[in-house]
């Protein structure tokens, strides 16, 4: 490229690459945002589908407003479209099985195609929402059949939400109010968080004008990503794998000094403490017992021992430890765990393509080139 | 956001989000390179695996590895697990035909999970290189099956190079020497182009460590939107739409009237002619006949009109308007057109792929938050 280049820092940290009415991270202070509500304070008070209702539009909904949208997602959850698409997907992998998330990568374009969506680019903003409640809202019914591996989902209950349905759908059990409480307040705090992989990813996508689904599913692709969602398993596999309290700390000790990293420690973002973990620990410390006082047993020692040998660098606990632990405690199996972080963000994504296709100017940046010389 | 923020224009237009020594474009002075060659030269005179091994290694091949990687290339076509998942796709989608592009989105995950494709992260080099054959090689095969509607794709011609093979997957007909050699060079020319939506995307993706084919799938979601690559089938409705010669002059000068565009002209990036759109229509006067004379005219009489009523713009012919007619010339319907660019694209992405996935940085962008400001 001959023209003058605009260099930034890589992977474009604190490069400002939209405005954005939806969400703010307040990385230094330790605090987030959905609109102008703390976000860990609605995680605390606010229903799934108020949050999403907050996200996808801007405001809260009224008790009819929610009623309806509530009606919305559990019809779209029953479209004889996508219980084909999933039993087409289960049938088709025959023997072997097709995991939760790619079978919703694969769910999302062929849903899409069923029911005949349209690029956001050639719809409005009623059309936009509308195609974003639809695929969202099958997110949770393809995710837990897969992992069930049944070609028919379980009922959608109708005096439920959207969590405690999913709780069904994954589990077989219906849930009682303190598990669908205590997910419903993980998966809001997790449902968006500044211009993430693979949030940015929807965004790009969607500023091409492709339809929802090309958008959702390129972000679900980028959150499988093991340096992106692909880690909250690990967490457990940790508090497995050192097994007893008095383990913990050489544990940790040999793996710092193996120069490992702790699984669930650390973020990009918070250089204090990260305000989702102080959320689920609470969260974890409802439902007490031996796990989770091991659990912070464990997270004590690490920020004691990482503060030790790590001095200033503020490392500790992030969204993935105690999150693990409360999937653990709602009855969410290890395989289930980030797909359920997908469950989430999905709403996210959703409100970050409205926003983006109102915008019709194409994300496409440009690159230094380093290569050889063109030879003559 | 409290930090500070860089500010960059909009879309990126100009940021250099990362190196790269796969290709560069010379927005100016009308060019751009494959490495060290001119992409024009290679399209006239490479074959579409040449090009493909040049893009994905950073060298030609030797004649060795040429007929080793032409090899890989119809073996990767050959895969059970490719062909099982076809037949999914097309049984699944009963009477609800699932069109090439979605097909394509849904096919990458299935056969990633059917072949227990790993994510980059987890890969070295050559893994990544495997992976990203047997994903691309199995572009073709899937587009042409699903525009068939056939659960069992046509056998894959041992004597034939991929773009043989794929006219024949399409059409049905194996095809002479001249559509071979044109459909190749608008293939080898249209793999590569800086870093556009779609290439963005993929890396985007590859930047979290996710799977080869999840940064494909997520790159084929923005070439379908259509201010990306939706768009050549208009150029050829629009020739339809305008019929006889005397009738050029008045169509254009009403759509130009109407504040409408042309299908086919003006570009991002060039400010002069675009060297495929030569190549392009070098490639269409090789076949002549009336609908190449219409085309010609009708190109001549936009730029003059452009040149007329928008002095100074530089608008001409872009890649679109004589990709449509070549591949109109060698017998691909026109709903082949985006998924033909897909074919070609595929290869560039998986390029970047396995350059991005040497750089450890997720790509985590800011934004500028304009939303309410926090309640108390």
């Amino acid at each position: 490229m001959d023209d003058k280049l605009i260099e930034v820092p890589r992977g474009l940290a604190g490069v400002a690459v939209a405005e954005t009415a939806i969400s703010d991270v307040h990385g230094a202070e330790g605090y987030y945002q959905y609109g102008p509500f703390s976000a860990v304070e609605l995680a605390r008070t606010a229903s799934f589908e108020e949050a999403w209702h907050l996200l996808a539009t801007g405001r809260l909904p009224s008790a009819d407003e929610l009623a309806a949208f509530g009606a919305r997602v559990r019809e779209a959850q029953r479209s004889p479209e996508l219980w084909r698409v999933i039993g087409s997907l289960v049938h088709g992998a025959g023997e072997a099985s097709v995991g939760p998330l790619a079978g919703l990568k694969a769910a999302w374009p062929l849903l899409s195609a069923a029911r005949g969506l349209r690029p956001v680019y050639d719809l409005d903003e009623a059309g936009r929402l509308a195609d974003a409640v639809l695929l969202a809202a099958s997110a949770p019914i393809v995710l837990a059949a897969l992992h069930r591996g049944a070609a028919e989902p379980l009922p959608v209950l109708d005096d439920r939400g959207l969590v405690a349905n999913y709780l069904f759908q994954a589990t077989g059990e219906v849930p009682d109010a303190a598990r669908e409480r205590a997910l419903s307040a993980y998966l809001i705090a997790a449902m968006d968080h500044g211009f993430n992989a693979s949030t940015f990813t929807a965004r790009v996508i969607a500023s091409t004008g492709a339809d929802v689904a090309s958008c959702l599913a390129g972000a679900l692709g980028a959150l499988s990503g093991p340096l992106h969602g692909g880690a909250p398993a690990r967490a457990l596999d940790s508090l497995d794998e050192v097994g007893a309290a008095e383990r913990i700390e050489p544990w940790v000790r040999e793996r710092l000094a193996g120069g490992h990293r702790i699984m669930g420690f650390g973020h990009a973002v918070y250089r204090t403490v990260d305000p989702r973990s102080v959320l689920l620990k609470e969260v974890a410390l409802g439902f007490g017992g031996a796990r989770v006082e091991f659990a912070v047993l464990f997270e004590e020692t690490v920020e004691r021992l990482l503060a030790e040998l790590k001095p200033g660098r503020e490392l500790h606990a992030n969204v993935e430890f105690y999150a693990a632990v409360v999937m653990e405690l709602c009855g969410l199996p290890r395989d289930m765990l980030t797909p359920t972080f997908a469950v989430a963000r999905t709403v996210g994504w959703t409100a970050h393509v409205i926003e983006q296709a109102r915008d019709s100017k194409i994300i496409r940046p440009s690159a230094r080139y380093v290569g050889p010389e063109l030879v003559a």
